[in-house]
């Protein structure tokens, strides 16, 4: 019973840490500010964490990444991968929309702090990889010309994640909009199906 | 005379600010950092910026979207938009690998701070309009749907921007080489070249 309770505070932790660095990036993400997000007690950090804040901002971005992956993974999971990026798109416009523009993606803060979390920044490379990774996949089988499925894949996520920096810089969820719709356009060609 | 050295060392401090900025973020980047980076004497921060730490970074964004505006509009001075554009990924190419992926964009990084800083948010969101807006007319006068030019140019800002970060993330400058070349095929059909 006590190993579920830790478990949930390192959890709870973890997902604290995510929350604050997608509103104000990861050095204005202090510990204390986590213990306070995610009520868990001063000395559990050194606990769940011996290598203290750049642990923590690791394994944040670590789920970070899986948590959007899985989020890509159930939005292509139809037949119809133009549909499942459309959806994808329109979970960050519903992000952005109900946290009035303060909420942007964890991984992108992860990674411009540099040096500063070198960590974090190669969980953010892991992760991108694998959101690329999903895309090649759903795509390939349906392009007219597969080798274009990792380029096109690394436009998809590029596009929207530049789209959510610009979206909250601008204060209004039309960048992705019109994103969206080159996108789909663009989709809807790769595929042969204009 | 004075004159003109008290302005270069306000210009100098703004440059260096921009510069830590786009290495490792607006929170990491420090006043004292940026008087040692600058050698500007520690008096004159408060000379220059009465506003402190908030009218540096915003006056930072401010002068990081110029260049760059200065930048794409170079790229795009010819009536080429398509080899326009390619010259503008090719220079953040060429930022990427001369330093060792360390340097991404400082108007993404004000972006990233959200709430912490909203002068410097607001400067971002006003930079990248800017940019959008060069696009937009240098491609309106050849699209086949000139209704498109400003999707367009969202897409190909919002891409090369992203493209920054994962490179950045997986120190290497393949994902924005494979984004080159999609917006490269995008552009030229949507000039009707293909």
């Amino acid at each position: 019973m006590m190993f579920v309770i830790v478990q949930d505070s390192k959890q709870r932790m973890i997902e604290s840490a995510a929350v604050l660095m997608r509103e104000r990036g990861v050095e204005a993400t202090s510990l204390s500010e986590v213990l306070a997000h995610s009520g868990a007690p001063r000395g559990s950090i050194y606990h769940h964490f011996p290598g203290g804040k750049a642990q923590l901002i690791e394994e944040a971005t670590r789920y970070a990444g899986d948590f959007t992956a899985a989020g890509l993974g159930q939005a292509l999971a139809t037949d119809d991968p133009v549909a499942g990026i459309k959806a994808f798109s329109a979970m960050w416009i519903r992000i952005l929309e109900r946290s009035d523009y303060m909420s942007g993606c964890p991984v992108v803060a992860a990674t411009l702090e540099g040096e500063g979390s070198p960590g974090a920044r190669a969980a953010a490379g892991a992760a991108f990889e694998s959101w690329e990774r999903s895309i090649t996949e759903a795509l390939a089988p349906h392009l007219e010309e597969p080798s274009r499925a990792h380029s096109v894949a690394t436009l998809v996520i590029t596009a929207i994640e530049g789209a959510v920096v610009l979206a909250r810089a601008q204060r209004s969820s039309a960048p992705l909009e019109r994103v969206a719709d080159e996108l789909e356009r663009l989709l809807a060609g790769a595929l042969g199906r204009r």
